[in-house]
């Protein structure tokens, strides 16, 4: 059974703050606990209904398994459906940053939606970008619905927050170009670009701020297929970043 | 001023009950509102507060504003951040459907959440796409979360809740293909695809439909980069959609 303080410790879990300071973080549902499975993420904790632990909890071999009721489930998930199952998880060691020229990587510029932020990590990991940047101003790769958005990626995807400016500068520094999409850039379908380089992804209001702007080497367009007056003012970010990412990866075949 | 009772009429529209009742629905916060100018979409109301009404109120000519307090915009939106504004529309009546066989359309099979909906409808209206298919049990054009997802696009894209089976058997009659993406399709990068069929894009959890997949015709790929077990299970259907109206729009270049 689960103590009263121990429900209070994971639920304060939806705070950074606490998350930093236990460096563990929690994951909600059924789906993403079942990822874990596939990750070398040390799991500190399961709590479970009685029903899914039954059901499930031989996966998780030498793990606590704590059974909950739905109410201390409830108590414990920032999502507003109640769920099965939670895990308490330890963060990873990131690698300190070194970029490889022939490598692609992502730069996410003051992303603060987290629906956006994990699945863009999503996307990512789908056409195998294994790293990506964020500026110290993204909302935090722990938050439950970055978690939750990323479907498993949050596990799979290194994401260094990190002087985005300073980053982009050192790629420069290495020869690889700096690609953002911008409405005066180069036909992305048409365009010559190679296999390395960093792509840079702006904010959900404001698109790529001034000073990261300053760092772009090379302009891209995504196209519109509608005249201006009748046309979106821009793509949302995950949508511009799926279209970014499957055109490199398209280069290939 | 507005009235208690009017207050309550307008926040009932976020039921879909009322909506239809009334034909009309509500689009909530600044960007969305500026974007019913670009529209040809009847305003019936605009309730915001005194300083939107004196910066963007004269935009608006001959449609009444009232005055509403940030407690009243509170009320009627269905956001959780307050929003300045929030106009009331008439929904639009929608010409019948009639399939071109040289055009694209996109066929949305049981899509629940409203964020993957508005997203997808601002995709199709980037890349051109000016019909969409949806089956009856997708979720409600006019929920206020599509609405703003969509940012702007739900005025301008033609939506169409249909038997999808049944439409899509018509599309196949006319000689049209009906694509869908899965993990044992033929690359869509190197697929040779034409301008013109319908695109089906399947459940958040379920993918595609058992009676919908067999209207499919031409079983497509979006190649992953991972190695099976580093790699999602699949794409966000957002993104996914990004890929695939970016692979036919693409071609024209």
């Amino acid at each position: 059974m689960l103590s009263k303080n121990r429900i209070k410790q994971i639920s304060s879990l939806q705070q950074k703050k606490f998350r930093q300071e236990t460096s563990t973080f929690v994951v909600e549902g059924h789906k993403s606990v079942m990822e874990l499975l596939r990750s070398n993420v040390k799991v500190v904790e399961i709590v479970a209904t009685a029903d899914w632990i039954v059901q499930y909890a031989k996966h998780f071999r030498g793990v606590a398994v704590s059974e909950g009721s739905g109410a201390d489930l409830e108590r414990i998930s920032s999502m507003k459906a109640a769920c099965d199952v939670v895990a308490v998880v330890e963060m990873r060691d990131t690698e300190p940053l070194t970029l490889d020229k022939s490598r692609l990587y992502l730069a996410l510029d003051s992303i603060r939606d987290p629906g956006n932020f994990g699945t863009i990590l999503r996307i990512a990991n789908w056409f195998g970008i294994g790293t990506v940047l964020a500026s110290e101003d993204c909302v935090d790769l722990y938050n439950p619905k970055v978690v939750q958005a990323s479907m498993g990626s949050v596990f799979r995807v290194d994401v260094h927050y990190c002087d985005l400016a300073a980053a982009l500068t050192d790629a420069q520094k290495l020869g690889m170009p700096v690609y953002g999409t911008f409405l005066d850039g180069e036909n992305i379908y048409t365009a010559d670009i190679g296999c390395g380089g960093v792509v840079v992804l702006g904010n959900e209001g404001h698109g790529i701020l001034p000073e990261t702007e300053r760092c772009i080497t090379r302009r891209l367009l995504i196209p519109s297929g509608s005249s201006p007056d009748t046309s979106p003012e821009s793509l949302n970010v995950a949508a511009a970043t799926a279209v970014v990412c499957s055109e490199f990866y398209r280069r290939r075949f």
